[in-house]
């Protein structure tokens, strides 16, 4: 079959907007393959003034009901969820009637781990009919390639802390915590969990700061990379200007992430950003080294 | 051999000393066996009014021949290091000639992970003869013991946290990395690295405060375990009534160390701590529950 005629069979397709820059990257990705994207911008968590020049729709997380109707009056059969999510308080989300129903499965995923929340909200528009998919897999210009990023390569002291790291999430990746670790000339500075990367690399800038953190200033890497029991269709490591910008204060080296499992925002600016600071960003492939 | 003879035949004991009030408790505890113990309090490290009473001859971390002769002078084949020892800037330490002959391998110590530190230090001594022992071989009275230290008991749902927190760090101990991870309700909420479980206590506290963690005040426990590559003699996990007080302030419902290898500072005032904030400190065995 060829391209025009399955992007026809796939119809238009609904994407779900959380914040940041992200989703709007992915439709205009999209609707330069030649398909219809509609936007779904989600209350609360998305900028009205980035949905301002756009036809869109908002939604609530808590009303499933609500865009359900609206994707399907649409023609959409498919769905991508995409762009930063604030894990909302259960007790502030308004339940409408379709998504009471699931309350009490909705609140187990909220009490595991945070894959299991974005795996539980997919699994139910899959029991209505919808295909939930992976931004990546209809926009693939988002990951980042394998090689640098930027102008900077890292050095071989800089690839063993990447080996030592990527080894280190491979390790723990069954457990559903973090995706990121920081690691200097084979020490472990710090591991992320439920704080985020912004808040773990603010950590290494204040135990270097504060003279906890021995290695000299310009040594360390941050590295990403996704957890094996993860569902890579909405919850792919991401990096942007700012995790960039994160590093540097941090006094790190680098950053490596898994290249093609590893979504980029803003890949020119993080590039600029990268040059301007002096460290680099690379994809690697299989954890084995850029 | 009667205990008398093995204590007369062991001599006089030799203790480096740290921070904290653990040292004099050792002190105590093996002078009660009948054994004569010389103090060596780490200068900039240990407290001068804690020693105000005692004999005691004052060291630095970087003057080993000092130590040395000093030891050696009184008797003393067998040494122990006590005590919290912050990691100190390597820039700052003042070498003698006898330490500075080392100086390649304890700077090589000083970047590798922490273990590496105290466990060259102890080659070092025992290179010239000496006999490094942990305190808890000495002092086992110092060790925690198999089940609740305080009134409270964990809960199923703490002991499914407690068993996955020590899954977390039997996968991680390789890594040479913290000792310690919050686990709520199935979910790893942080890990420790470089930063120590205070701080980690601090993170905690502050992600409940922010309304990045999900999972009632009062759930989730502090759980650590000794890393297997880990020297056992000075870097046993220790915790303490400022422990309680930690997880006091992250609202978790309990702490879970593994029994025969942590040590307790304390061990009343941790357990009146407990009671007072309502929250458990059990020892648990193999990691199987307590």
């Amino acid at each position: 079959m060829s391209v025009p005629a399955a992007a026809r069979q796939d119809g238009p397709l609904a994407l779900i907007c959380g914040a940041g820059s992200l989703p709007l990257a992915v439709a205009d990705f999209v609707a330069a393959r030649g398909r219809q994207v509609l936007l779904f911008p989600l209350q609360g968590i998305a900028k009205p003034e980035d949905f301002a020049q756009r036809p869109h729709i908002w939604i609530r997380m808590a009303q499933f009901g609500a865009a359900e109707r609206a994707a399907r009056a649409a023609g959409c059969s498919e769905m991508v969820w995409i762009g930063s999510l604030v894990r909302p308080s259960i007790w502030q989300l308004r339940f409408d009637w379709s998504s009471i129903k699931l309350i009490s499965r909705i609140a187990a995923a909220f009490y595991g781990g945070d894959d299991h929340l974005l795996s539980s909200v997919a699994r139910l528009f899959e029991e209505k009919g919808f295909r939930v998919r992976g931004a990546h897999e209809v926009a693939p210009e988002i990951l980042v390639p394998q090689g640098a990023l930027g102008a900077v390569q890292p050095t071989p002291q800089d690839q063993a802390d990447i080996a030592l790291g990527l080894d280190y999430l491979r390790a723990t990746g069954r457990f559903d915590v973090g995706q990121a670790v920081v690691v200097a000339r084979k020490h472990v500075l710090a591991v992320e969990a439920a704080e985020g990367t912004d808040l773990m690399l603010a950590r290494v800038a204040e135990m270097r700061a504060s003279g906890r953190v021995r290695t000299p200033s310009g040594t360390g890497v941050l590295v990403k990379a996704p957890k094996p029991t993860q569902d890579r269709r909405f919850d792919l490591p991401t990096i942007g200007p700012r995790t960039v910008e994160g590093i540097v204060r941090a006094g790190l080296a680098g950053i490596a992430v898994a290249a093609g499992e590893t979504i980029v925002a803003e890949p020119m600016l993080l590039a600029q950003a990268a040059d301007r600071g002096k460290v680099f960003v690379v994809g690697v492939a299989d954890g084995k080294g850029p």
